[in-house]
């Protein structure tokens, strides 16, 4: 088997990490590379660290070029994906890096992207309750945001155990590349070294409605979630804290483990670390692992939930090659790894 | 006049710090400087950005090198000031930078110390309702934690003006200097470069009875705190963000706001950022600025509170030089600065 | 005396750190303060670490703005303050922070900088010989590039005493606020963190024939200049690796350190280290001071000096103030400090 | 086909790395793992990246735990591997990756590491000339140092051509985790970030003599280098500058390019840049790929060559591996990739 995929929008962080998995995976055969306006040029200068494909030469982003392949990654800017994707067959996989399908709420993704709903395809975070098997065989695939990626992996299995009071509370650390590769003078070297710095404070980041879907589809009642993320000086990683009040009475440390025993004694990338070790982001740097810890604090009643991931990888190219290998019927865990490149 | 202050514990961070702001202090001679180990050492090859005092050499930590000083800063580990706070005199100032008369609640202490409880002294958190006044002609001072004096700040104002539920969650990122100098291998740069982990997590953080202790008081009833603090790739620096539940109804983000105004109208050191800025460790590197910012995020019902500070200046010898000048009779702001270094 | 000052370019890195000396300086008081594209906006958002500036609003860079002051700094893009320098009166102390007016030989101007050269004025790097007096009561001064400050003290004594071959090898470290603020891929925090690289390898980065008219005025020979700078991932600091051939026989290590001594005896912003200490830019955060160690390796037969300073501090407005206070006839020293902030 | 093998040192950076490669390579499976003061410890709290053996515990360093293996990887202290290695039978493939056995020179040895030699083998960097075949089916490899290995390979292209004047001058920065895990003040994250300082200068580093061993044979004469190690903020990654004056006449920009061209056209981890890209260390990150640019600086008469390697990998393990490859008679790039993980 040698699956063809082609990839649009490689001259970006999304697409750059998805290279470099896909050079990695066994069944792949690596088609089209587009861009926009960067298309006409070497990959090389772009993307100085994918020796194997340094002459490749990036095409415009056309239904032409994307033809003819089993694959296509669309790693587009927010709101692009739908016109791309009406153009591909219906026999075609697509798999969606972007926003355009997470979410299922039309006045979700209106109040916070602000254009048409595009519509919603299978979500592409397999260790969700449900998630896998609709991943299976489909030929659509929406990528989670990174941020709703470690969020929802530490938080929902104490939401589905019943554990939790339906009020979240998110502070997040992210690597830089999260906020991608235009440049803008906030996320210069010389002003993010240094600092720690919060930004879309206050409910108003577009991922907090996806966070707010998934977790309240594990309570089963309506969730809300109190997003702050902070921009950290570091390229890469995502430490999500997250606190949830506990459902009083019967809380106890054991039953919140227990909780997330179950939850991922069988999950080939989600790690439970044993008691007193914490995530760290450097242990999964360029991995496609979660780390995830729990602790009950009984003074102040509550439950944190703490992950880490990159973001790059399981935040997204390698959370979209999970969801390509099951889509393909593949082993879920071809061409990945749970091995961090430390220190 | 001319001051004349001895450091106990010269040659780690916060001895460092201090001796780097008592150089720029107008009024303040430095006299006697003290190691434990390091006693017989030039400073020049402990602390290489102190140029103008080089050439000094540390001397052991007895009463008779700390004899004849107006003031004498103790900078020594927990536990350990105590003992030599007993050999000063009345009539010399002394500033505790460690932890040990921080605390009001001697079972507090003994449960997160594990030793006898020493005494209270005069809190140098002035910006707090009644800290000034107490501070003014005060012969003890015990200067707060870095995380209370950036945990504090950032919430009491919601506190004072009655609208915060007694539930505080706080997640801060901390730079390493507040690990201190001591070589522990999860310190080192290989480490710590890259990386974004938690630590104390669940409650078992020593600062956390201090920041029960002043938003209780700011609130008049007992708060709890949720707290997890995290070790971020930078040298300094604290970003707290801190979240509470809004009492109900009434609040409204102008009211919040209001409350933050009127807290720090007058307040030569906190800044409460025109809306839409959000702090930033870089721009209070170096500084005693506090950089605050708060919003009400309706959708959760939660106040969200951040504050920026130099954990080493603000955050330690800043807020001690600042206890130092009230103590004196000296303008509070004397030899210290609001300016960042940055970028 | 209150001498009145202007920044013509105060929105980005050299005008931020000329605006955080001059706030300092007890000589200074701060008046016009313009920008090109940024003019009208606030500068607090701008420049947030400048808390007591944060309301000032910038200028358009006219005539009529830079008028009525004593002092007029110039931190443009090279090429531009010969024009805006016209328009000032020959009573108004001009300190150009640009390169137009360092080079005293149009050739080289025009070979690196690809225009009409607009003179030479007196060079603001008082320590190399001849340069103070030359600055005294002038009212015009070119301020040196950072990495010829870092490399002519690190080099100048070797060559002043005789001891050195005419044939420099350089290679210069610096942190990335060097490259400006303007966006740019490269500079982005997610690229430099994590990397060094090399660029203007072989001879042309525009600072080279300023090396060469420094070294060349030390030697009394023309001398060459093998230059490589490398962009480290820092935001602040130039640490300079030069090392040349010792002109045999009879240099040692002894002649090679009394030659270093004896230069840099009475300056009081040049630190030679005790042997064995090497300098290290995070010692020079935010300082004027310069550290400088120099070795002989005799199994290479070659002299190695090394020095370390802050490309915004010492390598351009902390230079610019010194020269300020030369030109002024203040004390040298005035506003300036030798204390880093470190950690 | 599977190999067994052992790894001898486990706890530290050049362990961890080489288990994380040995993990990826599918002709080897992982045998006994020992420590000296970590023995008994999980690998987990150790190497917290390395998931999917958190669960080995670490053994002691003995003959009897070092049975029964096909390859054994020594990862010890510098003079700790003559004693293990006695202790392995002939037929066992030992690859040190200490400096035990690098040098030809008894002398050399003794100089720089004080204690008697232990004797010389196959030199683990096939690259160069002869090495290669040297590697094929022995069962004794020395892997280089991290620096010789950078500076081998930036130059020896040069002398090889007889283009290059027999005196080397060599700048390299390296990334922390080169400096290893024990826990030393100037290595804690809070001294290392935002600094850039020299170490070893003046001809003491001990990787000196093995870049003179290796440049001396490719020119065909003694060639002397002066070298200078510094610390640069990152955790891992060297960028070797590296220069020398141009044999004259007849040495051109075209000659030298020629000699690289040449040099390295059938390698498989070595790549030559496009002219005008230069290497960058964050494009190697952990991978076994070497970045190599060379320039000819008319004006200065000199040769710049530069190479970008993961200390780590290229530099440490990965040689290893490659190596290992070499002596069983693999394909040399087994298991290893040229893909860097970046940003």
């Amino acid at each position: 088997m040698a699956v063809r995929a082609a990839v649009a929008g490689a001259s970006g962080y999304a697409g750059g990490e998805l290279l470099r998995l896909l050079l990695a995976h066994p069944e792949v055969e690596i088609g089209a590379l587009t861009g926009a306006s960067n298309a006409g040029q070497r990959l090389g200068a772009l993307q100085p660290h994918l020796l194997p494909l340094a002459d490749r030469v990036l095409e415009p982003t056309t239904p032409e070029v994307l033809a003819g392949h089993d694959v296509v990654f669309l790693a587009l800017p927010h709101g692009e994906s739908a016109a791309v994707a009406e153009q591909l067959g219906d026999e075609v996989l697509v798999i969606d890096m972007g926003a355009d399908f997470r979410l299922k709420d039309a006045a979700d993704w209106e109040a916070f992207y602000g254009s048409p709903h595009a519509g919603t395809w299978p979500y592409g975070l397999p260790e969700l309750p449900g998630a896998r098997a609709a991943l299976e065989g489909s030929k659509r695939v929406a990528v989670p945001g990174c941020y709703p990626t470690a969020v929802s992996l530490a938080l929902f299995p104490a939401y589905a155990a019943g554990l939790a009071e339906p009020e979240a509370v998110v502070v997040a650390a992210s690597g830089t590349s999260g906020a991608g590769k235009s440049p803008k003078p906030h996320l210069l070297g010389s002003e993010v070294m240094g600092s720690m710095t919060p930004y879309g404070v206050g409910g108003g980041h577009r991922h907090t409605p996806e966070m707010i879907q998934n977790l309240s589809a594990a309570a089963g009642e309506r969730v809300t979630v109190s997003f702050t993320p902070t921009l950290a000086p570091m390229p890469r990683g995502i430490l999500a804290t997250c606190t949830v009040k506990a459902k009083q009475p019967g809380v106890t440390a054991e039953s919140v483990r227990a909780a997330y025993e179950k939850a991922y004694a069988d999950e080939p990338f989600v790690r439970l670390l044993p008691e007193g070790q914490w995530p760290a982001t450097a242990s999964v740097y360029g991995s496609n692992a979660v780390q995830v810890q729990v602790a009950y604090d009984a003074a102040a009643g509550r439950i944190i939930a703490i992950s880490a991931i990159d973001n790059l990888t399981k935040g997204t190219a390698g959370g979209a090659v999970q969801s390509m290998n099951l889509a393909l019927g593949l082993d879920e865990a071809t061409g990945l790894t749970t091995i961090g490149v430390a220190p």
